[in-house]
């Protein structure tokens, strides 16, 4: 497995432990999308904040159909554990996010195990939400842009979860963003979301809608913004991650300011 | 020939005419490079300027040599007018920037010809300096990121020339930025440079020591920043980028401010 990683120059010396922001992708891409396109190291290097990307899926496997369209196997990994041959040898997306690429990025770069944000686009923002949503404990913030918000009710989701997971929908549900709302809720900072106006895939996969409601039955708190014209682009990305890491890097360093003062009262 | 256009949204309704700047891209690169991977359009967008980014090369001609090194024929077209066969019947890269691409701007986009700036990046900085200092009553602003600043005298340029332009190097003079500065000197803003003091090519191919000379000797202001570390990519530019467009806004909207001012009194 491939990934990228971004180390801020205040992480120079090695002494300090940074702030983490994990990054994860949407349908087709690599580790390198992010990096090469959304222009967010400029920020990030200010802030004071490492950006870790994952790939989306294992590679180099040559399973049968692995590479026979573009939302599923191959570049599609859709962050969940699979249960059905021949998918379920390798395709653990959903552990490799949470466990085993934490445990090489803490054993070999100074990031702070205690504050991590999770943020990402459409097949990538539902991993975000449903990473944090499952483990609050780890994820302290998460954003996302044009998120795939219910895969159990749309065609990328419902292909993805059958091939991965079997045709047994309760299965889906901790996969599933409206779901895990509806079930554990949020008790993080607000939800932030954008969203293009123009978004070709908005109405038919990535049902916005669905979590809002989710979001109000339950009394979480979204940050919903829709932004006028723009489209599933990473032009749209790149227009609002300064955004996107100004808000985790509220969330992840008042955490340790708050700590410094609590120390310094000591 | 492919081209880029970045419009900004002050030239949404068709009514208002923006400045325009001509990017030049380096070695390999296609229209393309500059638009994905520099972060520019956020910040020209909220400037109101316009960024047009020609490609680098003719392409599909088929010419025998032109794809058998990187830095000659296919996407290193250096942005001279070839005279030696085969190259001087489609290889015209100096007039199709300077000529044919700005009226196909105009005709199409709502851009003020009298308000244009020009910047690039290696192969493209030399373009952007060389087409500047010898229009300077069409470009009011150049910069570049770490360009190649004397052609004649490194091994990139001393290839590309000879092949273009045969072996008389009296005839590269007009596309030397160096001998540009020692001839006709500038009396426009400052040029701005970036240029990264961890880049690979700085020494051999890029000889920025040769162009601040000239620049001393002829008395051109010249803004020449070293940046620690950095090297020869577009992170590098991304870095920057900013500084460059609103540096060229300072340059291309304060006339525009002028001759509001003027009209106003009057």
């Amino acid at each position: 497995m491939r990934f990228g990683v971004f180390m801020p120059p205040q992480a120079a010396a090695g002494a300090v432990s940074v702030p983490v922001l994990y990054w994860l992708s949407g349908l087709t891409c690599t580790e390198e999308n992010f990096v090469i396109k959304a222009g967010a190291q400029r920020v990030a290097a200010e802030l004071g904040i490492a950006i870790v990307t994952p790939d989306t899926s294992p590679r180099g496997l040559d399973l049968a159909g692995e590479t026979d369209s573009y939302d599923f196997g191959t570049g599609a990994g859709f962050y969940v554990d699979a249960t059905q041959e021949p998918w379920s040898r390798n395709y653990h997306m959903y552990s490799y996010v949470t466990q085993e690429l934490p445990c090489l990025i803490a054993a070999n770069f100074s990031v702070d195990p205690a504050r991590v944000g999770i943020f990402g686009h459409s097949m990538g923002g539902h991993g975000a939400l449903t990473l944090a949503l499952r483990s609050p404990h780890i994820y302290k913030s998460v954003s996302a842009f044009a998120p795939i918000s219910s895969p159990m009710r749309c065609p990328w989701g419902e292909k993805a979860l059958t091939g991965y997971l079997g045709p047994d929908r309760e299965a889906w549900r901790d996969y599933d963003a409206t779901e895990l709302i509806k079930v554990r809720g949020w008790t993080g900072p607000p939800l932030l979301i954008d969203q293009g106006s123009s978004d070709q895939f908005l109405e038919e996969q990535l049902k916005l809608e669905l979590l809002l409601e989710a979001c109000e039955s339950a009394g979480v708190a979204i940050d919903l913004r829709m932004q006028e014209g723009y489209d599933h682009s990473y032009f749209f990305i790149a227009s609002f991650v300064e955004d996107h890491l100004r808000f985790h890097a509220r969330n992840l360093i008042k955490g340790k300011s708050a700590l410094n003062a609590a120390t310094s009262a000591a």
